[in-house]
């Protein structure tokens, strides 16, 4: 299989000096940064034991790890496992998708210990890390990945790398000033995850665009067993997705109820997405494209009021508008927002994060605006919003609006954070590869010559059959 | 590869306005029915502080959630995954194995939600949910997932929905005698989820019977990577075994005794599988049907017994037994019943779940027959089976007649259910396919037209080898 | 396909009757010594009732079980998905991988619950069990798994399963010495399951040198597919790791801060590896057998020091620095173990669990050595090391001591047992294959004659094109 490719003619694609130089260089700043910022929370403190006796806590099993670590182990298999492998899709760059998933997730998460630590456990000097924090960086992280997924197979792992140190930082930010300046609830990171990670991203593959992307227009679609490894990451941020938006909720039965509306939302998206998928393809054919996005929708947009009581059916209503909206967003917006916008979304984030992001945005908002202490009980109406304090005499039609304020915050992040940071990933230092090369694992992996890939060039008909 | 199908000629398969139709007509059915009915359970409100109160309970560990949700996810992806993939071992049905298994799961939670609501947890006019009945609702629709099984590759997507609409109904009804009317115990559903899913589906397969299905014997088979992908459903149905078996067992010692016995079951069922997998072939060569499937018989044999004092090594010999059960009925049962008895059984269903599910139940009548008050202790006793209230007098060896009982009526609810389900789905009007068209996703798939495709039909001696 | 295949003539690899019969006579002595031994501990015994009032317990949830047992489940899918997925990276292997796997670990994991219950939980006469026996017959379990990634398509199953027979045995007089008679602490088990479960497979797989291996070099390979196929095993084993080193410390603090530091480690462990397998290839491509294994490196390195006061940037140090070594090792060390050493180590096992397993051992030692009261607290320095009764005197600088002993001892009780079992294996009448048949699922497998199948012989240049 000595065929001669040209794309080292094109552009220098050789990543052998500046990619170890970037990791190596980042991993250090990072042992820095830990050996001089992070340790541990008092709950995984050794000091614990005394911790315990002065908060009269009888019993291990206060501590939050138990509250905390089955989700936060779901959500760490849906960043993972489940981002990677829904990429997977494309006939040949599932090395790419799960590897440099992998790769800027890990790189991801010590930076997100750090911005957000800084901005939410910082005492005395030092931010105090606990199971939460872990969440949290995962979460963080989730947004790069959504990210990630509107450049697939378009970038370079430099490219990727910096992308992540750019929005993990603009993340953290921007989930601050949502959070903590205006006090906004956003659990499930429908604001702060989707809507923000997906308008980034969906800003950075603009500045990126590729006017010739049609050259590898074979490659960018998927094959049999490809689009089977990209179910197992669709199913497992299905399955996972109720403890995503679950697993920084307050203990007890907020935790409890983010769950059942995350379940519920998500079941009638399943519904109203097949129901699409089929009604909008001329021979009524299932396409597997939505099957493992759409269906995704209903987690994403119950994502601010799955801890809210947004009730069963409120969920049911929302995840089946959202499965619907997903849907004929695959069949219509994404071809559009390509051949008019130039916004070339390889995985479509605009439909499956995006767009539901936004509902999930406004969602929140409106029931928000509709709490009253009949619906929660007077303690769980201030336990739910968080009413103390400053916040002691806010009314649930002020908080719809800064709920609203989030989403409107969140965008402008997003677009401003999107363009700065495509701006950079266009300067020619970072490998990236020209565009009959994208979308091919070759260019950045040492892939095996197999079978398959003998047969692909065998049936490709301007291709010579055999060498 | 614009080459001439034949199967819009025999039959119309087109699901462009049916499936549409169905799903959304059901959807605003379970919209305004959870409207009217279903609410938050206790632990699931925002009133839950002031129940805590009421109820002295000092810390939200005591919130249900904390008891069960590791368990539900667990049994969650069982339910999409494990039957997902378990069943994509078929060469060119990947896509309908897993898609139409999420399909029906998510169209049938929300169904068993209502059904088993207004059987279990009806209060005031209104279905109060929590974590239990998000597993409950997961193992109702296990059973269909089960009788799929038999079906699969023979079906439309329409006759699924129809067929789980109806089994979640019979489920719900035969549960309820089960466990309300005649006391059972089966926490692990033996019983009401494997018995009846499995005879349930036998049934609807026999009268589906197709005689020229030998039109598509090719296809029936498996290839490599199908292979492998199914042993991803294996190993999840086996693993989280223990997670199913004790998911609504008892606080404390039930669930960690059910995990115990469940463990015990599956290790042991996987020895005497290989043992009579490998003493079956006349060349000693193990067969990955009999690893992908009679390797969980375990689980299934201990479902109703494993939060009894079944002890380790009862669960060892549980095990044992139904891996060598299992596995000769793959060898013997599976074409005698094709043969003879006109069952096409896809899966071996037969060998899998209603085998080992009757095992299960006969299990746990003996068990329930040989408790004491020595085993269990006096209390143990008591709570294990729930011996209290008008229960109060009943003895062991009733409550073995009882279970018993419950077999008879899985039994004969499964054949008068699947004989009614199997003539509805008979009906000309639902868009199943011709014999030679089926275990094929390109009826009802947008399939990719990859390299495997091409030398699939390369390879295939009535079809010319290039177009 | 009717192809003569020449492995018959060469050796006798049909497992008929010798397979079935280990199979089946082991499992009758399991049910006969569980039935004399194995009873349910306190707490998974329907006794619990009257044992949680004499503890004074007025919970449920302060049962094990929910301390425990999320923790075992995710122990459990890396032992059966995690190592089993993890080996199906070669093209024609992956039956024998999972499926091997999947025998040799339900077979190993009953006779565990026996070595190690007779070794630490044994009561008048009774072996008393729960969730923490069943994590660490997992944990046993799994250094049979390591093992089994170097000799990975040599052996027969019969092979395995004597091996694994011999080899918890051994695990379990080791571990009794470690942590019983030594003192030693080692949660995560880099002495106990690493470098004991490497040395040993690499001394086997050394005893059973195969001169004439390369005739089934082009085997040796993976393909795209497996390739993806190896990375869910990979991504499990990686996600799960902070489960595996915390499963079995103690409640509270030590579970949370395992889990932390292993996060940590893990984390940097991705980057180091990236960066060394893009440096040290030719073109500076990624190598997916680094990808899949290096970046478990960290999770090994930090498993007896996770539950100590590593702090984070300490894990950041571990992890990058085992990242490196473990890179380093698949490409300088694998070549010369095998070139001059005659070490045939399939899976690079040397790479990833024999050098991390040492460091692990060695800063395990470390960590212990620099502790001081001011760091865990009064309390918690001696709850940290268990210095109580006999050990209430001992220093952390002794400890220090007595943990590098451990690592000698794993080390002397792998080379020696390792070689004992080694030279059992190379009797001839366990069936293993020619060299020629290597790393080929056809010798112990039906195997489905595929697509694939055909076009990886159409392809083989020296075979005919077509039957």
């Amino acid at each position: 299989m000595e065929r001669p490719r040209h794309q080292g003619m094109a552009k220098n694609t050789c990543m052998r000096w500046r990619l170890p130089l970037v990791c190596l260089l980042w991993e250090v700043a990072m042992i820095v940064l830990f050996g001089v910022f992070v340790r541990f929370g008092a709950e995984a403190d050794a000091h614990w034991e005394e911790e315990k006796r002065e908060m009269n806590l009888t019993s291990d099993i206060e501590n939050d790890f138990y509250f905390r670590y089955p989700s936060f182990q779901d959500v760490h298999v849906m960043i993972f496992v489940g981002f990677g492998f829904l990429m997977t899709f494309l006939k040949r760059y599932g090395f790419g998708a799960v590897g440099f998933n992998f790769l800027l997730a890990a790189f991801g998460i010590q930076w997100a210990l750090l911005m957000q630590g800084w901005f939410h456990s910082f005492k005395n000097g030092k931010i105090l890390i606990g199971v939460e924090n872990l969440i949290n960086a995962d979460f963080c992280v989730g947004s790069v990945c959504i990210a990630f997924g509107a450049i697939l197979g378009k970038t370079s792992p430099i490219q990727l790398l910096v992308m992540t140190l750019f929005q993990v930082t603009l993340f953290s930010v921007n989930e601050y000033i949502l959070l903590n300046l205006l006090h906004v609830k956003d659990a499930g990171g429908s604001m702060t995850i989707h809507t923000f990670g997906a308008y980034f991203g969906l800003t950075v593959t603009r500045i990126l665009y590729r006017p010739n992307l049609e050259q590898s227009k074979d490659k960018q679609g998927s094959m049999y067993h490809s689009d089977l490894f990209a179910m197992i990451g669709t199913l497992y941020l299905w399955m996972y997705w109720p403890s995503f938006n679950s697993a920084i909720s307050d203990h007890g039965d907020a935790q409890h109820r983010s769950a059942i509306n995350t379940y519920c939302s998500l079941a009638a998206c399943v519904l109203t997405t097949m129901a699409f998928s089929s009604m909008l393809q001329k021979k009524g054919k299932l396409d597997m494209v939505h099957i493992q996005n759409a269906t995704l929708a209903g987690g994403v947009a119950v994502g601010t009021s799955a801890e809210m009581m947004l009730t069963p059916y409120g969920s049911l209503i929302v995840g089946s508008i959202s499965g619907i909206v997903s849907t004929v967003g695959y069949v219509y917006f994404t071809p559009f927002l390509e051949s008019r916008l130039h916004i070339q979304d390889t995985c479509g984030i605009h439909n499956l994060h995006a767009m539901p992001g936004l509902i999930g945005g406004i969602v929140g908002a409106i029931t928000a605006a509709a709490a009253t202490e009949d619906v929660y009980g007077k303690e769980g109406f201030i336990k739910a919003f968080d009413f103390t304090g400053v916040y002691q005499t806010r009314t649930p039609s002020i908080q719809g609006g800064f709920q609203a304020a989030g989403i409107v915050v969140s965008l402008l992040m997003a677009f401003a954070g999107g363009a700065i940071v495509g701006g950079i990933l266009k300067l020619p230092i970072w490998g990236d590869a020209a565009a009959e090369n994208c979308f091919e694992d070759d260019v950045y992996w040492e892939v095996p010559e197999d079978e398959e890939s003998d047969s692909y060039h065998m049936h490709n008909p301007d291709k010579p059959a055999s060498p």
